[in-house]
């Protein structure tokens, strides 16, 4: 599921590469990729409801949820672009939408098709949806101040596309001298110099942006250490999912 | 479903207008149209599998496996534009999944949904199937003499578009000289002029392309009569049925 959302992502952001490869409408059109990721969604769909019930079933409406979700994200964020009075209500609220639904689906859609107790399936999908949190917030603090050699983006990308990201967000709506700043830059009616990112940059740590997502990621990834905790795993798998979970929001500069 | 399927299509065949109303990606941009069309395929699985147990699951993997038959003959679609080999069986083949599956669906899934008798749900399907053979083949015959005011697109859309439709394929593998000279003009490495356009669509009817497009037709539509006939159904249900299959595949030129 990831893959169809991914597919479909692409397109709609323009992006020409993803994780240092090319991204599937460069090669095979945009034609082809948005029928390959309906594809992917309906072969989904059919291997879950091929499995036992009623379990195939729960699974299956596990993921069709998740992806409603997804597309409600998603659509917010295109929405987005186009305003610039998003509160950072809103912009958590989509976040929790198109990155977190899909990951606590993801956690959890295993133990739900197999029909694991219910703490066993709630714990992994609470992991998940926090673990997604955090890592949107990585991703976002990335997408400012990560390396380009390990994002696999240029530099500064979201800030040049002036993408509504979280501490983006946290930054424009802080009440404080820089994040007005911020504000004023990003209404530049032409594209951003090099100096001019840089400062956007500066000015978002400097309205405490910054600062504000690290914290929250910091708490996404407690929250979820809780849940795993609280799922009722044997200890070793309980360590495999935490390990992944700080390799995912790991913050590389 | 089919809403579904025409936000996508729209998109890939960058048709900027349907039934004289302007198309989706047109009003709302591609990525707003790609959501639009992933939310309603979600929701359609997800209402299905709401339903009663186990129609829901029947009717649900009823529509997937029509959509994942609707793919394939799309993305067959795209490849054939790139082609200039493509048989009249791989043509029909692709005209079976790509409208003709669509249809037996939508004609069968209701039926299946509350648990008719098989013999009401496998005639209506083969109903469908054929009407949605005979429907593909009508609007390729409309795609070249079609009236612009009853298709809603430019005279002779699909040969200005070099599209690889039924008759023109059934025209150029006729092996016969109108049909050569087909090829050699659909081959032109420019725009065609509108007289070009008008010998090309005197060309797939010198060929045999129109009159066979017109007989498949019929042959498609009778047998359509054939299943209502068959799967049980009262007098004035199978009527209705029957004046729809004829509504939709009327040729007005």
């Amino acid at each position: 599921m990831h893959n169809f959302s991914l597919l479909h992502d692409d397109i709609m952001d323009g992006d020409t590469e993803r994780r240092h490869r090319p991204t599937a409408w460069t090669v095979y059109g945009v034609g082809a990729a948005i029928l390959a990721g309906d594809a992917l969604l309906m072969l989904a769909q059919d291997l879950l409801l091929e499995g036992p019930a009623p379990q195939g079933l729960w699974a299956s409406r596990c993921l069709s949820a998740a992806v409603q979700r997804l597309i409600a994200g998603q659509g917010a964020d295109l929405a987005f672009e186009r305003r610039d009075d998003v509160t950072l209500d809103e912009c958590t609220q989509m976040a929790g939408d198109k990155t977190a639904a899909l990951m606590a689906c993801a956690c959890s859609i295993g133990a739900i098709y197999v029909g694991a107790p219910a703490t066993l399936a709630m714990g992994l999908a609470g992991f998940g949806a926090h673990v997604g949190l955090a890592f949107q917030l990585t991703d976002d603090l990335l997408g400012i101040w990560g390396a380009p050699e390990v994002t696999g983006k240029p530099v500064m990308s979201d800030l040049r596309a002036r993408k509504k990201s979280l501490p983006v967000v946290a930054a424009l709506t802080s009440g404080t001298e820089p994040g007005r700043e911020l504000a004023a830059l990003l209404a530049t009616p032409r594209a951003l110099t090099e100096d001019e990112l840089a400062r956007g940059a500066r000015l978002v740590a400097a309205a405490g942006g910054r600062a504000w997502a690290e914290a929250e990621a910091d708490a996404a990834l407690a929250l979820a250490g809780t849940c795993l905790a609280e799922a009722g795993m044997p200890e070793d798998v309980r360590a495999e999912f935490a390990h992944i979970a700080e390799f995912i929001t790991a913050r590389q500069w």
